[in-house]
């Protein structure tokens, strides 16, 4: 364990940190297929499979937990694949997930595994899924940890890569203010492709099809972005560090 | 009167508005200096001498009205020409700066004749001087009329130009939240020296000074930002359009 | 002038105060149409035609001021036909609208010749339309001077009325929390008849009927409202008083 | 376990969960009269005795830990009998209450159980007393949980209930709002017989006698209630459905 | 016109400003008795007389302005009588207050020539009454010219007092938040003594006095002020000066 | 067990609960002077050494674990002699330190034993640094349960005492808002001397200097301290409770 900083790679990373079977589709699917189209490397980490809070339809069906587990795993390795990243599965349990040092400590290896050049992650608000603000809280201290020499664990420690917030469902309720709007027209077709896989939420596609348009009501006068413009939403829990102002 | 929107110019344009004699060089010399070393063209809207306000020095020294703003312009000239920049006079009058619709005209006039591509302007909060958020209000309601095909004047209407908000002299007090770190070691030579041209606020140099160096520590853990970085911070009162996360 | 609190009249009253032409219909169509179809009284106080500031396709025709204000004129009144609304202009000068004394005496008449039991206007801020927050401003004022028994003018003055704020354009740039769902459902087919008599902003009629879909998800988990629910969202500046909690 | 929801009952249920022995009767006392009054079902959850924290006079006295517990049931039983309540305790241990997975759990098995139609609970600040805002993270969380059909346990799935929470001791410290004004003058006299069964905090009568009366002041201008209305406060987490605005 | 700061006084000087005929009394009497008590000089800059908005009572009786004006004034004379303060009467219109740049010279001259030690004036947000957002805002800017040497008129400079906003009428909806908790009780009787000069708002007499006890609940745990402490709450937009901390 | 509240001590008491080594230093290093300048007894309860998070220097060294928290306690014991204070260890572990009851419960032994006038602690929010809120929120707990004459333990219960929340190293970003500037002029030399016992943060030593002079800026308009003042910055989390404004 030699904690230096770990020397910049040949690509760049991104982590991202989520509660549920689909959180990184819908909300960060664009960001995700955007990093692959530049060749980034990209880590799903998934807390759980969403198996008690997301997956009604399974269990209206009459399916058990462990069946419907693998049916999440599934869909959830399809559109990781189609997006271009590689998903992990932590079976942490959900609805509701609870924030424990031991989970903390294996976001920590995580980190300090992929060294990531960005985080993604939920927001700290989310009155209608407590999954959600407790992913947020493991995240941002995981990030915390895995930069702190003193703390043990395998592997180098990290720097301090920016954080970006997904949009959650309820943006109004919960305190979400659209910070980063990123444009993902160019990569529209994987995004759409990768939420196609998630059979067990179906009834969502049209609506983040809808919402990638309609955000761009959020660029400022009429013609902030062109018609066509998908984006994805995002909140910045720390400054950005920047060179120029655009 | 046209009112298509301006074609792309040859360089990228920034509008600076501000109050007062010294807020461009105090708040935004660095941001100005590195538009101007690469090339675009800066135009300073400055609503006032800061002769009130400003000048206590002066004031005390038993100068009299026109002399003070001779003064400040004389200081502000000279800052503006060192950082690279081009400087207008209002002389709308401080100390109370008071919104009008007429001088909000003349900066929607300033927009559509200037097509910038970034504005700076104060923020939104000072309780310790009215003037910087009568600036703000005007210089946001200027920018969204500026761009209506249906507001009067010369010139051609504007896009949707992003905006950033200078740090106020007391920060906390003012609900100002550091959005963006810009980093400005490789002109602070010139931000310090622009500094020096305003000799009425000579106790401010080494403030502002010390101020650069430790606006680090909002970049993250220890290591977020090197050693020798210099900053200024800005706030983003819109969504930053962002084609990558970084 | 007597000053007493009116008598109960034979039908309930709605006051809207908007600024501009479409918003009366955008924001808070469904509401008057509910109310209409119960038999209630609406009067729908447009402080500008959205001249300037909402009619870009027409000055991009190449149309003149009062041309323009007169094709909003024409517009706004067979969609408040639609809805079974009356509507009054008051042709104060958009983009900027000015909040002044005089024009909030006029909204102070029209409390008091219209007694509204309840007012619908906009919401208090809106960074991308000074307009709204000005209306909200004059609005809210009015209301509280109506019901002074010092304050001049002719006709009795009004008791306490509700307030029910509209959902804005960027709701979450604008710190607009959801507290009232309106169920619009049985006057969608009305609510939409209105929207299409705004030729001008025949963009904005998809958007809002997407937008009355979506509103459902802040219903509450999955079931809160039924699959074809349609809904309009608002604040409520003041506490609701009510006799059972529902 | 069959995780339909439930069909509608006979008559409606309202489940108020409450940290401590006196909660129930002084904060929802009105509203608890008022569903009892129209022949509602009424479950109180009451998670601890208040024995620690809220029985100061009894420890005074040198009564020991389980006599104090037994002289607060005996207070909360007649109480909830006075006002048309049955109450469960759950003997969870107070000052402090922690919050735990397994008393959640024990939450959504009441809400499978009555199938509330409303929920009462305390407001998720107060800085004077964390057991309060332990009481709303698990009420809000069993909420959520005993609506997804995943989550294990007897009895039917719940819908999407509206919350109330109730006003704090110090609702100005406490970020609490008033968003609903519940006219409970009707009750009032048996809310007041339910608060003199409180013989451990006789101090109190007055003080919540004199609250009911001041939130008027709330209602807004000067006649915004009438002169004798009693009112309980309350905030709404979630945004209110409705089909009419009043 | 020196301009210098003025020497320190014999005694201290305290500024009230304030929008109606009783807010001095019935927000900050207590706080003007202890100063008077003190032997502290105290001036009350009265803007208006309450003439529309606080006198309802006289309006339903059928006066006239002018004689609707003299009532307050004399009302308003006796209580300052009472308390211990002189009062200035600015007669600048109520209902609405306009903030006008005249009304605040006039205000910066009363600093000037009272040199205050302590400014008390209303809170920033009144959502029930927009005249007291009005005082707050020209009281606050008044004490920033009055510093500025550059700000032309009679007298000398000001310092930086601390400043201290009543508590309104409606504290929750108000965003007002107890910052400090003045100890009235020892001129207890004497604040009563001026609330009985106010014949024309006879129903807040028992209301103020219900207040002063309550105010107790904010100190803290139970014990935090003895049983029959009387208080003023009050917030403070700038931060304490202290050499000590208590 | 008696439980009454101690009776007045000879001397005044002031607690001072800390995550880390070196917080008492650079956050309360001069309240903590100040107060044993006047001979006032000062206990500080550090719950960790700051081992893992704030030695990375030692860390870097190759140092092991014990080796680490003997030399901060080292520090600590010479920089708490040099300020006047008694030093407890806690050893609770840091990064994360984690919130138990059974840490909690001694916290209430310890504000038993101390009976503190005043309790300093970190403040509530510091995004970058998890284990400054969870000792926030410990110390807060503990200040309630110890005055609650229903928690077990040895020891007379407490009063109320007044609690002053230090300055977090990213105040913009941690929500903190100076409300109490603490003048240490006096005891400059003494807190300058406390800090250079802390060898493993050396970097820190004139970042809290420059820090102590520039906190002036938030006294006011220019005049608000004079030129040499030294401060330190602190939120009150309840009222002052105040004889006289000042």
């Amino acid at each position: 364990m030699t904690h230096a900083v770990a020397p910049p790679t040949a690509s760049r990373s991104t982590l991202v940190i989520t509660a549920h079977a689909g959180d990184f589709v819908w909300r960060g699917g664009g960001a995700i297929a955007l990093a692959a189209s530049r060749g980034e490397n990209i880590t799903v980490a998934r807390l759980t499979f969403g198996e008690r809070g997301e997956s009604a339809k399974a269990w209206r069906e009459g399916r058990k937990l462990e069946e419907i587990k693998a049916i999440r795993q599934g869909e959830a390795e399809r559109a990781a694949a189609t997006l271009g990243a590689e998903v992990r599965f932590f079976d942490a349990g959900d609805y509701p997930l609870l924030a424990t040092a031991e989970l903390t400590d294996r976001l920590v290896a995580v980190h300090r595994e992929t060294q990531p050049d960005v985080v993604l992650t939920h927001p700290t608000e989310d009155p209608y899924n407590g999954d959600h603000p407790a992913s947020n809280r493991m995240a941002l201290e995981a990030r915390i940890l895995a930069h702190a020499v003193g703390y043990p664990g395998d592997g180098d420690i990290i720097g301090a890569p920016p954080v970006f917030c997904f949009e959650p469902h309820q943006p109004e309720m919960s305190g979400f203010r659209p910070e980063v709007l990123l444009d993902i027209t160019e990569v529209w077709e994987t995004k759409r492709a990768a939420m196609e896989c998630l059979g067990a939420q179906q009834h969502l596609w049209d609506y983040y099809t809808d919402l990638a348009v309609q955000l761009r009501r959020n660029a400022g006068p009429n013609l902030g972005l062109a018609h066509r413009t998908m984006a994805e939403a995002y909140m910045r829990p720390f400054p950005q560090i920047a060179k120029e102002q655009a």
